[in-house]
């Protein structure tokens, strides 16, 4: 038998020039970036698999990427190494070796997500990159009712913009969801088990409403019940969107 | 007599691809578009001066511009209208009419700067535009302390990149250097009457001599009363540089 070595990668990007992490045909994506500094660096029959498929303009702090390859790279000298192969918008910012039973999709996990609005009539030229502008005021503490029923497991049908596959699941368990703001800017933190198609972003969108008082936080409750996208807001904007961080379990670290 | 309609903009600025504040031949600049605009809002013959020459690719949050016109338009319109006109790295964040004795520079003010400063191995792609990458670990209290001696009315001509014309002062006033950090990030906030030619990127990069130990703060005490520009460390990039406010006193608001 063949060991192989398994590299666990810290991976942010800039997404906004970006189809999304995974490969594929219509354009430039992270994960074929990824791909292709690594074949520089390891050589060929090395794979990449990212914990999230994040989509196309979404950004990433804390992506986590599974690169497996035969050939031996002392994990310190990694990140330096690959980010002198990647352009500017992507950067490993660490790397450790993991035993082959590791796999950043199928081990326990929890992902930060961070939504940021900017929510003023004029927005500044330096956030206009990872914040959505959002021009009427929105009621905060009305946002932080609504979020405080989202907060638990619940199926979240409602808050998926793909269609629903028999054999699949839409049960999720939000363990945190965080509203702050700092003067105009408001941070919308969300921690889960997993999400579904454009949860996030559903979610945002709906807490965008409750802001400006086209629904309540009991909209916000009825739409957990009942499982219909109608009852939830439109996908926000891809740009405000960061996967900030995945936490492992004990046995998964 | 024929009355003027003045105008105070507060400007913000993403100065990554421009050649400064004011306008010369060699690129574009903040001004050149600014005029570019005014002229196509309020026609010809209206000026515009900035309180602050702010090098190439220096940002601005705050920068206080006076624009002059013969014709009027509603205060409060003049965002919207002269941001549709500008490129998207420069927005008119405000505008209130002034009577026409008031000027951004002849008016006594202070200006605040803030200098950013990423400390780590490795940078996230999206600190890049706004903050300057120092890898060597920073002694930030080392820092502060030496930041202390330059706080006060003093003899700044060893921190300026210009020749001292023989009739010119280089006596400024500090009235706040303040040096946080969060996480990696280091903000060096510095508030003064006025700034000599690449003041404040002369203190940051004499700031962190002291914070690898290149330098002390005794040095620092002695770079005051020698005047010499040896004394002093480099010249900080730009980019890290952004102008975020000026306040004028009671008389000039």
């Amino acid at each position: 038998m063949v060991c192989m070595p398994f590299y666990k990668l810290t991976v942010a990007y800039d997404g906004t020039n970006y189809c999304g992490f995974q490969v594929q045909p219509n354009g430039p994506t992270i994960q074929g970036e990824l791909m292709h500094a690594a074949i520089d660096l390891f050589g060929e029959g090395v794979t990449v698999t990212g914990a999230s498929r994040t989509d196309s303009g979404v950004h990433a702090r804390g992506q986590v990427v599974l690169l497996k390859s035969d050939k031996m790279i002392e994990a310190r000298k990694v990140p330096l190494a690959i980010n002198m192969r990647l352009p500017d918008e992507i950067v490993v910012m660490a790397c450790e070796m993991v035993d082959e039973l590791w796999h950043p999709r199928y081990q326990e996990h929890y992902k930060t997500y961070q939504y940021q609005v900017y929510n003023s009539n004029i927005q500044f030229p330096q956030d206009s990159r990872y914040a959505y502008h959002y021009r009427q005021l929105l009621d905060v503490e009305a946002m932080k009712e609504a979020a405080s029923y989202l907060v638990g497991t619940h199926d979240f049908e409602s808050y998926s913009s793909a269609k629903k596959k028999p054999q699949e699941t839409t049960v999720r368990t939000i363990t945190d969801l965080t509203i702050t703001e700092a003067d105009s800017m408001i941070y919308i933190s969300v921690t889960g088990d997993g999400f579904l198609y454009n949860m996030v972003r559903i979610i945002v969108g709906t807490l965008f409403d409750v802001g400006i008082g086209k629904r309540t936080s009991k909209d916000v409750e009825k739409s957990l019940k009942e499982r219909n996208r109608q009852l939830t807001g439109k996908t926000a904007p891809a740009k405000g969107l960061t996967l900030m961080r995945i936490d492992y379990g004990i046995n998964g670290f």
